[in-house]
């Protein structure tokens, strides 16, 4: 599986999402540090296709970027992942989240990818992640730069955090022995099976909707629900909203 | 002197040092990182002239860049630094110097900021550090990429690099009390001297004088002489350098 030659370790199974990028000096940079550290799997949801195009010319990093997958929306980016970490360089904000510095965060990855596979979420240059975005993450990361000037640029953010996955995989790849987790797809079909039983047994209305179905989102992904379970909790679910949709009796 | 707060650490006296950088966004994407880390001393070793001119234009890192000191050769951008690191894409080279894998080389340059300055050197994008570069430095350290893609770009490699240094100084801190070292113009006013001594003594000839140069140099590199030492050494070769000069009875 693994050998001991420094950078040539075990295929981690990580999938690096970009959501929105702009830049395509930027996409270059990402997968040229992929190609680096030897983990290929990019997906680009809603990049502006000018920036993917030209990024694609970039050098020695062809492969990455002609493998690359491009996506609508991060539901479907993150769909086969049972593990989904965004990124911030903000400290504080009211996130409802986990936040972890990347050295754990790097640990907590490495012990979850040696079971199943996850998603590393980076936000557009200008404005990250959106509460959105951050709704589909189970735990944020942090890169432990200046309260002063906290926000990184895109390619040296990727680097720094797959320069830290790689540091401590070794470590990590043999220590746990942990059962595969429900994947983000799995999460989904469950989310929305709980909305629509809350939505008709009028937990949510109209006015509030939306955050409702971030909060909800959130509540299901901090299950950690083991993927063998995903079908017992579907079934359930199932029974409720028929449930709850039986006409009532006055 | 050093605050938990992640990121807000001591003041490092490492001086970060680009040789013949080539590309503006690059020379601004260090300058970014270096803010990002809190590492303030950017050193310019002949960039061309053009690129560190729009570079001054990249947001956010101006005062870096207003900061940055330029020198005509690698020899007086490092003369105040008592430790002189290179990095390197190349594992396999007939280096002559000893190359440490990041992590290590993080401890080990960690551990001498403690007490005295040092310099990191960066090669331009296209080739790297010369030899002659890195005949200023006592060891080498190497990003542990995959060795089929080794080489990273410039601004990635440098914020993995602070990264690394300040992911582990809170670490080394306080663990050692080393003496303070010999400055890299210290090494010069020595290895000067004694390759006088040495012409002299007919050890040099006119055909290898230059590759002699460079040997001589990391000889004097790697002595690791306290800083306290240096005048009497002086004082040494000067009485050597006198009796050499000595017109020879035949």
């Amino acid at each position: 599986m693994q050998q001991s030659e420094a950078g040539i370790l075990r295929e981690i199974p990580l999938r690096v999402v970009l959501v929105s990028p702009r830049n395509p000096l930027n996409i270059g940079a990402v997968a040229r540090a992929m190609s680096n550290f030897g983990l290929p799997h990019l997906r680009l949801v809603n990049p502006y296709d000018v920036a993917f195009q030209e990024a694609r010319s970039a050098v020695r990093a062809h492969y990455i970027l002609e493998q690359a997958q491009v996506f609508d929306n991060v539901s479907s980016a993150v769909a086969d992942c049972a593990l989904v970490v965004g990124t911030t360089a903000v400290g504080h904000r009211d996130l409802h989240l986990p936040l972890y510095p990347l050295e754990a965060a790097g640990e907590l990855l490495n012990q979850h990818l040696a079971s199943s596979p996850a998603a590393l979420l980076f936000g557009s240059e200008k404005f990250g992640l959106s509460n959105d975005d951050m709704s589909h993450c189970q735990w944020l990361l942090r890169i432990p730069t200046r309260a002063e000037h906290g926000s990184m640029n895109l390619g040296q953010a990727v680097a720094i955090c797959l320069y830290e996955l790689r540091r401590n995989a070794e470590a990590a790849h043999t220590r746990f022995d942990s059962p595969e987790l429900a994947s983000a797809e799995n999460y989904e079909l469950i989310t929305s099976a709980l909305l629509d039983v809350l939505t008709r047994s009028g937990y949510v209305n109209e006015r509030t909707s939306q955050s409702t179905e971030l909060k909800v989102r959130r509540l299901v992904r901090r299950l950690g629900m083991p993927a063998s379970d995903v079908e017992t909790w579907r079934g359930m679910l199932r029974q409720i909203l028929w449930k709850v949709k039986q006409p009532q009796q006055e």
